[in-house]
């Protein structure tokens, strides 16, 4: 993305919740300095302080958002201690939030094209508390970065961020074995598994996939191709492998939660 | 509604609750094809695959949207299964959703111009999955409507849409016997009992409310004609008759539910 | 704030709750008066008919939207009785509420420049109904001030408004004793003990804090300087004593809520 430009959309990723008044104020300190941009929540609904979910929503969301869009993401368990707040420019989008990992696993796939580290106070609310930047630090850095104001002068560029590692099925000679990485409200287990990782074990041979006991034998294209309350597995809307139950929960059903193994085995 | 013009508000209605990054993703597809569309949300937490609730929420919101408001509703059980996505002109607005009589109890009310099925792959976001509709066809549709698209250039005319019922009062000799058919949050009990019905049953004569075999003698005025704690009946802003509790939950002191039967009786 | 001009915000905090479609007919009012306007949620989930709750969130929160904002305030156990519904202008903001203490500490610390009764039935939504005023009188009122109607034109003046009272901690010889007043959704304990009232009766002196029987002996600058799972006390984004625990919930670790003491004691 080209910097130094005025920027419509800011969308804002937090461990916040809904019942404090956190979000809003952000809101207020973003339309204090930028009224004309549009400001969008991806969610605010993060599990308190859990980065490894938070990277992997923002991985699964950004690519949706106009070009141009400011990813202001605030989980952020380290708040007043040393990790840096950063502004990293990839090909298409700009993301502001503190260096913890969080937008490893987006802006390796965006391709990064510069980091700064924002520590310009001139470009902070003040006093700073040491307990809310996404009020005093990131809400107001994205606004000014909505408004055109070039990267450099927000800080010195950096060379690398910290990165988390997604975990990867482990591959054996007859099992691919992967794990629940996420959980959505309809209780659809979504794994960590990929097209062309399975197509890859499975070499167009018959294979089944196992939960918790539990057996699937072939792919479906929707949630309509089993009967009601029958467990299916199919590639849904992050394109990865997810098991599902017709109207309804394959997380009650199988009693299968976050981490869960799921095997892919031949027959 | 005239059609081809430029519409300055999306109202949305959606099952995908707040955790996830449905929503966000889907506000980002919106302004990606119009920035300048005015976004709101109705709610997102209609229950899991509740088309009932879904049609009644909407039926009781839409007129006080602006003219010319689009209402795009996700509430979509059998997504990626034969259903098609449609858009409807009404008198005064538009409305997008599956056709599975999530809108049918609203454009009754507002009047049916025009129905057309939603299925030129032109205005979807490609690669269409089969879980997230919301995504890649209801969001852009809207859209794409919202910029002033003619609807014939979405697809053919339909001639009729999925209906649902509303579970209608029974009328008895002495008795008219109708149900809760929603509660929020205050744990108010809402009926399917009109100002007519009631009116047209009791013809001036006294009556009772019996829910739970607890009897409310009379029509109140505001929740605050009870005391603290007392149950009491009044026509509340759905305009239906409510059943409440003065700074308490009806929900609760009554233990009393949707489906849960409210009779009145003449005395 | 000069009164009679177009205002850009409005920022609205109710116990409405997500799950009803209450605050997405709010906005579909005002954007059929005033689609011009920027609509902020700071939060809908004030604990239901908690005015104490709202009117402090709303004294911690006010100050950092844009000036000339107006706040719309809907929480209001009394709808439909005598309570009258009051517009307010202060220095620098307009607040639209029922007249039951809910604005009173914010407006308080802002000043108060102008208080009138919001009667004139001209700006409201009719028929007005007596459970709904958020959506008949509240919001049309709230979006007509946005619009630049002077406020002499809603209505009468008034020289009061009802006052709520925070609770004040308790200054003894050798203790201070404050309280919870809120807890967020890190669990973190937020009392009622300012930086000054904490200066002024330890006077430099050594102290510990003191919550259900567990002692901590300093003040933190951050969550970061106790260890994972340690209970700590800092001055937080409120400016208020908070009793927190790294990584961890403190209302957990504690098992304190609302209203439990925290006593200030000398050692």
């Amino acid at each position: 993305m080209t910097e130094g430009e005025f920027m419509e959309t800011i969308a804002i990723l937090t461990d916040f919740g809904l019942a404090d008044t956190f979000t809003g104020i952000m809101r207020g300190v973003i339309f204090n300095i930028n009224p004309k941009v549009n400001v969008i929540d991806i969610s605010h609904l993060v599990q308190p302080q859990n980065i490894h979910q938070a990277a992997f929503l923002l991985r699964h969301s950004y690519k949706y958002f106009p070009k141009g869009t400011i990813f202001m993401v605030v989980v952020d368990p380290g708040v007043g201690s040393e990790r840096k707040p950063i502004i990293i420019r990839t090909r298409n989008y700009f993301f502001v939030a503190p260096d913890n990992g969080v937008l490893s696993l987006a802006v390796s796939e965006d391709r990064v094209s510069e980091i700064v580290a924002a520590e310009n106070e001139k470009y902070f609310l003040k006093p700073v508390s040491n307990t809310f930047h996404g009020r005093d630090i990131f809400s107001p850095v994205a606004a000014h970065l909505s408004k055109g104001t070039k990267m450099s002068l927000f800080g010195p560029s950096m060379s690398a961020i910290k990165r988390l590692q997604d975990p990867k099925p482990k591959l054996g000679e007859d099992v691919l074995c992967g794990e629940v990485i996420y959980t959505d409200r309809f209780g659809n287990l979504i794994t960590n598994i990929t097209r062309d990782l399975l197509d890859g074990f499975t070499q167009k041979k018959a294979f089944k996939i196992v939960v918790n006991g539990q057996e699937i034998n072939s792919l479906s294209k929707s949630y309509q191709d089993a009967e009601r309350g029958v467990p299916l597995a199919l590639f849904g809307s992050f394109s990865l492998l997810e098991i599902s139950v017709n109207m309804g929960s394959a997380e009650k059903n199988l009693d299968a939660h976050k981490n869960n193994p799921v095997e892919i085995k031949l027959i």
